[in-house]
């Protein structure tokens, strides 16, 4: 090493000595947080909370990339797996000044400190873990495991951005991690940034040692080499100087980024660095508490150490010893502001790591040149007239989108495996799939830079979405229906992330996160039982109604008109439910635009009668569309007395009281659709439940007779797994001729001609043609 | 090779030329199966359903295992991760006579065959995909991503066992695969089984290349190498004798498995074999289709290859000339019988891989020797007089439990790294979490051997479970409840196993799946908003009413007793949700067995006044069950007119019609509960929506006020939390004033009382005494 280096690494000693002192002020103080008197029991914040033991580490990588960003220029951003460390993270936001900048409360002084240290885990402060309320954060991190996969979302289309990804050696033994270090074999030197991960291996978790901490250095390099990385195993206790270790360690990382990008051409293996980075647990703390018991370098430094504080003259005692050996007073001016040589390797204030812009994506945000849809939209002369695979013309209005921001790169499809099986391929002729590594065999529409993500890892789809649309980009995920329920639990943390976010002053909006669900249960009778599951939509009624909607267009131009409301808003989740088969269409373009707009409705050509219905024959989903038209078909012709309204939802949440979602009727529309005391039969493509709680303070809900999907089901053919839910057209004929009270012997009658059609079925094989072959009004 | 070997490979290459062939004729033909005559458009199948591309694939280690298992006699479990590829698993089985033995009418001669391939795929038959209907099976993997994770729990506490594991390479992309291959550090030889697992690289999913089809060997080697295993790379292209190949491969496999369970000493790795197994994708196929496009060795023998032989001449003469290519006529005899000499590989008949008898495991399972709990009950002499933590009391009956179970080993805990934080680390004084590889630092509690397995991994502590249960043995699985909906989708899965297995004559029940959730949210205030998630119930109410159960114990008798009920209860997913933090206790243990056997009931001692209450007040959950009792404790003294019952709720399903669920109270005790016309103000533990659901079909629902978690969260104090939510105390005290429609000016009263709470709460840190030394009748 220089001695320049060397000075710089003394540097990087103080400062992580202010940082890792600030940090542990943060657990324990609300009060006398420079320590200029003795500690006393009633400068201890009530409760203690926050974990310690991944913070020192925190702050040595932060500390080594502030120096590397300052060598470099290059704009870094900092994905934080571990987020229960953010004392750490907000110990650096004040020592480089990104909280003064945000709220002057903050600043970087003594009152600034006191005020970061008392906020910290209190209520209405900071809460104890990463969340949108810190700068700099994209990821919260609470529920361990999708850091990675977020860093890499980040990283593509950036590609004047590297992404420093922490995740530590618990966070690693998920699948989710495990799976994500493929990823790199999808970044483009050339159109994407890179991402420098550091695998942070202190050794434990909560309780226990874990896996990566028992893996010998041999292993690591070995399972990371294989997985298609440059590793780098660094041990800070190898060295009496782990700043200018790291520090050279970054430099090799980022020259060895740097040559990828130059020098890499299409063929050739993308070999990226990435560190092991090995450090005690709670690195700093006290070696033992005061009955011997082991702190530093085991789990029991995960949580707060000496907890015991507010007992324990001696542990308090301790304390205060473990919180001098910071020497605070050489770190801190007489106004608590930090020496300045101390803060000699921060990068300019535009590349503080807290300020990357892509860390407030929004800002960076450009509304999508979205096609006109018009060009795309599907001739429907009269209902029932038109006939297309709702995917598939939603497909080729993609496809031109795809092309649209080929300049700006700002869009991007990622689907786990099944775009062309989504019959979303029309989207290939605008891009391809991107994959960087060598393909040995055979491969279509495959190739660097392509701007369809496919991997056969929803997670990993999840974590690169996210990644994308909070660094300001935009894009839809495509799924199987059934398998998007892998992603619940990351869903559910999104939601969480997009619901604070909007609480944030300085958080500008992005885009929305938009699933395209297809492939739907009604037609995976083919694949079975797996293959059958709508609960995507029963996760997501339990979110905030200002981030969730879902919506449900049972044909190609309402699909068309959704797809584009989606794209367009921002901020949500927005789960959208569309068939992909090819079939008859409803609504011509028009129409279709007014149906979404109000988000239910009457279709009037579909009922039967004139005057207060005897009977509301509702229905959202594709399929369900189709069995409610075909019922009420049935019933036109064998019950013509019968009066029956139809009606079609789109947007689910207009069931909802006004009072409890947005986009609920208003009380008047609702009556204008479903009637105040009529019967309901109601035909969904989901679980009945889904409907029974989003009803729920609509009047008289005991009238809405709910056929959905009831986890019965198998391979085989359409129509029989409709009537083993109940769902078919005769149950829902016979079921709205019951509800009326006029017509039970012709239910019966229409329930054995089902029970004959299911008998046929079976017998050969396929539905009869009488199901097959049926089209409104033939 | 000696000339046996040799000639044993004749074999199994005739063997397996007669089960591609039959797995094909299971895709493609409803008649004519065994091509006696010319191949005719009216043999086809109507609907050609299945997948190709991994049946040969699946084929070749089959026999391959046979040989082995002939060979060495050890008892062999496979668990194939392609579900797809289930008419390779079908054609085994007829081969072995497995179907035989359980179904004549597919018994091994030619009537046997032609029922087979005409039931596969066909309504009312065998499912396109593994099923619980297929013997041997005890994974359904049709979602893919975790038979790796199940063939561990297979292996687990089975030490005469081999289970092989079939890894696609499309699911290796997952993350919960990706994430299993560590799970080899847990084994311990000399207690459990061996798992092999067999990663099939063919090189494409559904339209793409595999990210570990495009590794090198000196990749794959690294990569599982580094994870910890013995890597054996086989490419069937690469030798003209691919079955020698593999049973010098098994046989070194088997053989560095038996070393490993010999010789293997604490303190040691234990590097188990494993096998890449390179062959083309759909293997067999012809090399192109009839325009030319490839089809052997590529994506488009992923499913149905030659799709258009309905209608294209020239594709149904490929196919006949494809199906020929295996030369019927030499395998099977007159009458459609496979010749003796093809089956000479076959193990004898209990070895053969649809017969081991894990594989239907509910017929080894025993009655755990469950202790009793009255030992380990709290003394509760008056309702809030005891106080204990739930899952603390309840974790020393769990250790005694684990003793008792120490000589037979059939009853394990799993849990996402959170037993002591979870308050059950009593049973590490019984047992140990389990951990084989050494451990180069400070440990506690961790041995190989040990009945806790602890991974930050909630999918392998799932595919752990599963594979435990399916194969006859006992589980708890505790875990965080926010963290559990990160297995969402296996839970969904292994619930369609369960309710399919309940309906297969020949599976004998297995143990329930049991889910502990305790950190739950209400008390998650110190870990703050990702860690306050209740959804994990909400999915499971979408399961059938046959497998879904749901328990919130407000108290440690209760979750004793409930959890005695749940561990003797076999077949279901019993979710039981309750707290950890030290508390008053409700019930003693008398009562509590009652409450329980009831569901819910009255609360006579928490109300006040007689006759008919002016409103009921009901809980579920821990927590609101505090909040209850204190909004009752409240009322009596400040609204001592209000007559008031209290109902607590245990057993979430009882509020369920009758009609609905096997668990609904009867309308008579229904109303004995909740009346027919009484405002009900309900405070519930999770999302209000559940109840909602629930209570579907009860009268008059819209009298149910719910209170429960609306997504309002952060780090805060426990009561500041109750209060985001509307379900503090005062909250509940005041709603239930308003719908008595007498207490408007006491109701805003009590809410000012609440806001100033709330106040001292943001400005001291902690909560008022007021709230936490409340005690019931004090």
């Amino acid at each position: 090493m220089t001695t320049t280096a060397r000075s710089a690494t003394d540097v990087s000693s103080r400062y992580r000595r202010a940082a890792d002192y600030a940090a542990a002020a943060m657990i324990y103080l609300k009060d006398n947080v420079l320590l200029r008197e003795p500690l006393r029991r009633e400068h201890l914040k009530p409760r203690l909370l926050g974990h310690w033991g991944t913070c020192p580490g925190i702050t040595f990588l932060y500390a080594g990339l502030n120096g590397l960003v300052r060598r470099t220029g290059r704009r870094t951003l900092l994905v934080t797996g571990p987020g229960h460390g953010a004392p750490a993270v907000h110990a650096n936001l004040w020592l480089e000044s990104t909280h003064a900048e945000l709220d002057p409360a903050l600043g970087r002084d003594g009152n600034g400190l006191a005020e970061l240290v008392r906020r910290f885990s209190w209520p209405g402060g900071f809460p104890s873990h990463l969340s949108p309320e810190v700068p700099g954060v994209i990821h919260e991190g609470g529920e361990l495991g999708y850091a990675l996969a977020t860093a890499f979302g980040a990283a593509l289309d950036n590609p004047d951005l590297t992404v420093a990804c922490l995740v530590g050696d618990g966070e690693a033994e998920t699948g989710p991690t495990a799976g994500s270090w493929h990823a790199s074999k999808f970044l483009d030197p050339r159109t994407d940034g890179a991402v420098l991960p550091v695998l942070h291996v202190n050794g434990y978790k909560i309780s226990s040692p874990t896996i990566y901490g028992c893996m010998s250095d041999e292993e690591l390099t070995a399972y990371f080499s294989g997985a298609g990385w440059s590793p780098y195993v660094l041990d800070v206790t190898t060295t009496d100087d782990p700043d200018a270790l790291l520090a050279e360690t970054l430099d090799l990382a980022h020259a060895e980024i740097a040559a990828v990008r130059e020098r890499w051409t299409p063929g050739e293996r993308a070999v990226w660095p990435m560190i092991v980075l090995r450090s005690p647990k709670g690195w700093g703390v006290p070696a033992e508490d005061t009955e011997g018991q082991p702190l530093e370098g085991t789990f029991h430094a995960h949580q707060v150490p000496l907890g015991g504080v507010h007992d324990d003259d001696a542990e308090l005692a301790l304390l205060e010893r473990w919180l001098r050996s910071y020497r605070p007073d050489e770190l801190f001016d007489d106004d608590g502001r930090p020496h300045d040589d101390l803060l000699a390797d921060l990068p300019p204030e535009h590349l503080r790591l807290g300020r990357v812009p892509e860390a407030n994506g929004g800002q960076l945000r450009r509304d999508l040149p979205l096609p006109d849809v018009a060009r795309f939209a599907v001739d429907v002369p009269a209902p029932g007239a038109g006939s297309a695979s709702p995917t598939g013309t939603t497909g080729t209005w993609l496809a031109e989108l795809m092309s649209a921001t080929e300049d700006q790169r700002d869009f991007r499809v990622l689907c786990p495996d099944e775009l062309a099986s989504n019959k979303l391929d029309a989207l290939l002729e605008a891009t391809d799939r991107a994959f960087t590594w060598p393909v040995p065999g055979y491969a279509e529409h495959l190739a660097p830079g392509g701007r369809v993500m496919e991997v056969l890892s929803e997670h990993l789809c999840q974590g690169w979405l996210q990644g994308y649309l909070l660094t300001g980009r935009h894009a839809l995920f495509p799924c199987y229906e059934a398998f998007a329920s892998i992603v619940d639990s990351m869903v559910n943390q999104y939601a969480k992330f997009l619901k604070i976010a909007g609480e944030v002053p300085w958080r500008a909006s992005v885009a929305s996160a938009n699933y395209l669900l297809t492939s739907e249960g009604w037609r995976q009778e083919h694949n079975g039982y797996s293959h059958q599951g709508p609960g995507f939509l029963n996760n997501l009624l339990t979110k905030k109604a200002s981030v969730a909607r879902v919506y449900l267009p049972p044909d190609a131009n309402t699909l068309l008109v959704t797809l584009r409301h989606c794209l367009t808003s921002t901020d949500r989740i927005n789960l959208v439910i569309a068939g992909k088969n090819t079939g008859s269409q409803w609504l011509d373009l028009d129409t279709a635009e007014r149906h979404c707009a109000a988000g239910a409705g009457v279709w009037e050509w579909a009922g039967n009668g004139t005057g207060d219905p005897h009977v509301v024959l509702a229905c959202a989903g594709g399929i369900p569309t189709v069995e409610v038209l075909a019922a009420a078909s049935i019933l036109r012709e064998r019950a013509p007395d019968l009066v029956v309204r139809v009606v079609n939802v789109v947007d689910l949440l207009s069931l909802a009281p006004d009072t409890r979602h947005p986009h609920g009727m208003s009380e008047a529309d609702f009556t204008a659709c479903y009637g105040q005391r009529t019967p309901v039969v109601f035909g969904f493509h989901g679980y009945p439940s889904a409907v029974h709680e989003v009803l729920h303070g609509r009047p008289d809900t005991q009238r809405f007779h709910v056929h959905g999907y009831q986890e019965e089901g198998t391979t085989t053919t359409p129509y029989d797994l409709l009537v083993s839910n109940g769902m078919s057209r005769h149950d829902l004929a016979a079921d709205t001729l019951r509800r009326s009270g006029r017509g039970d012997q012709l239910a019966d009658e229409l329930l054995a001609e089902r029970d004959e059609l299911r008998a046929a079925a079976h017998r050969d094989g396929v539905d009869p043609a009488e199901i097959t072959d049926w089209r409104w009004g033939a």
